[in-house]
């Protein structure tokens, strides 16, 4: 796990209750991207998003809320490759609120899930005191999850896509402008890479995979930390998207490294068995596959050879004033 | 489902989402408590608890807080009559509370898991605005689920237990006295009849089964619906707690029949079938099984004769200003 406030609680939740506690049925535990349980192979993981923390009203629709809580959820499929099947929403909602948002954020929901072949199975509703809060479960069913800890020294780091657009969107935002559409569609609209997920994890390519929630520094860093290795980010091979390309001077390369929410995929694997599906993959699902580093003997992150760690990640508890 | 703001809004999002549209693998779709999921029959819910909706942080320590919150959502297991295997937990608090209360409301979290036989496999933190939020995801397996909608005409209704003593202390917070320390208790620390739920289940008593979440009137409520069916309760016949008896005058009938959060199973069955078994069950839980009712020709609830529908349940967008 990475660095900052949130990780340390995450590793204090986590650290007091060992694996070897775990139930028989249980086969992936807390510390990845989604829990395991067998028999079935189902996977499942939780993401909240919390108004004035994740997003503000003024920056996205009511449907958009639903659609981009629920994508993001279901990336946390995409990171173990799994095959989504199921979606439960927890929507609290002030009174003022419930008539003009919670059909449409529960649209939302309801739009992503279906894109992902996934249907709405359950949910929990509330009054809030104020925020609007959603919390997205999701389900999937993993044959074949692959998770953090599999990262092999000499394996090259991958990511798909291109980076820090969503970066560039909340950037914009807090600096009182309005951002550029495909930043802003980044931001409202993220697309979870499960087919590409699935695909890759079929043809047996990934050691380690992850989903980039965090922002690469950090998410490279739960990798590197679950795999007992180091990883070396080259900072000019980055897929660096033209919304981020366009912030000008040091700013790009900082949102593709650091800036969270892309819900691309990271994995570690075999340059040449990578290379050799990159053009199928791309001529498939119109996405790029780009080796941006490569796993090393050590620990933690590191970016054109400094300390990749201090200040990476998305960290929900740093920033702002609540 | 029962009347309400809340309920109307669960109906809206349920009914846009017919269950023709469920992948095959959902065995149960929305609109009992748990989906449940095969292979493996894995049996899911999601519960939220928010500060100042569901409890104020004067009236629960912090680890009370987590155990409530998850001893709740592990009711909607015994509500289908599922073992439990794993929780999950996002929680969200503003910064100046993660020093003294993250750890502790884990801790309940865990503790109630663990009393269940189950571990917390996963989950999510964030920084909140303001109130504390805590939405708990249970798993669990469901081998052989007892639903809302398999109650016949002519079974009795059955509960487990005492009711009204949980809405006996919301009542003494609320009138800004202290309540009774088994009031408080009941609140603080509900007990979720999962073991009673299962060795029910295993003896294939139950037709229909829910838990008592929202209050006897509004549950029963949801059998009907679910069902087709009406339900008479008979309000001499049930089983007030000692705690909601003491609030006198006809506070203690009300408390048991819409007092929400008794966490206790209501369940139809044949009433010679429950009676055949009931001597055993209550030597080996040491809780009581009432007959408060009957199954019914027609729809909704009536106590007494009268309609018991209107104002029944716990409302979680009814009262209080926000």
């Amino acid at each position: 796990l990475g660095p900052g406030v949130e990780f340390d609680m995450i590793r204090r939740f986590l650290s007091a209750d060992p694996g070897a506690g775990l139930p028989e049925e249980v086969r992936v535990g807390p510390g990845d991207d989604c829990a395991v349980i067998g028999p079935g192979d189902l996977a499942i993981s939780t993401d909240l998003s919390i108004e004035d923390v994740h997003f503000r009203r003024d920056w996205l629709e009511p449907e958009e809320i639903g659609y981009r809580a629920a994508a993001g959820a279901l990336s946390d499929l995409a990171a173990v490759a799994a095959r989504p099947i199921g979606v439960l929403a927890a929507l609290a909602l002030h009174r003022r609120d419930v008539d003009v948002m919670a059909q449409a954020i529960m649209d939302g929901v309801r739009g992503a899930a279906a894109e992902a072949g996934a249907a709405l199975i359950g949910g929990d509703t509330s009054r809030s005191p104020g925020p609007v809060v959603l919390d997205v479960v999701v389900v999937g069913i993993a044959s074949g999850p692959v998770l953090r800890d599999g990262a092999k020294v000499g394996d090259g780091v991958w990511v798909t896509g291109e980076l820090g657009a969503a970066a560039a969107a909340l950037r914009a935002w807090e600096a009182g402008a309005l951002p550029r559409p495909d930043a802003r569609a980044a931001f409202a609209r993220p697309q979870p890479r499960l087919r590409e997920a699935l695909w890759l994890a079929e043809r047996l390519v990934m050691h380690a995979l992850i989903d980039l929630s965090d922002g690469l520094a950090g998410d490279a860093g739960h990798i590197a930390a679950a795999s007992g290795v180091h990883i070396a980010i080259d900072g000019k091979t980055l897929p660096v998207h033209p919304a981020a390309r366009a912030a000008g001077g040091d700013y790009p390369h900082l949102l593709a490294i650091h800036g969270g929410e892309d819900y691309e995929l990271c994995f570690t694997a075999d340059d040449a068995a990578v290379l050799a599906l990159a053009g199928d993959f791309t001529a498939r699902f119109g996405v790029r596959l780009t080796r941006v580093g490569v796993v090393s003997e050590g620990s933690g992150v590191s970016i054109d050879g400094r300390d990749g760690t201090p200040g990476g990640g998305f960290d929900h508890f740093a920033g702002g004033d609540a």
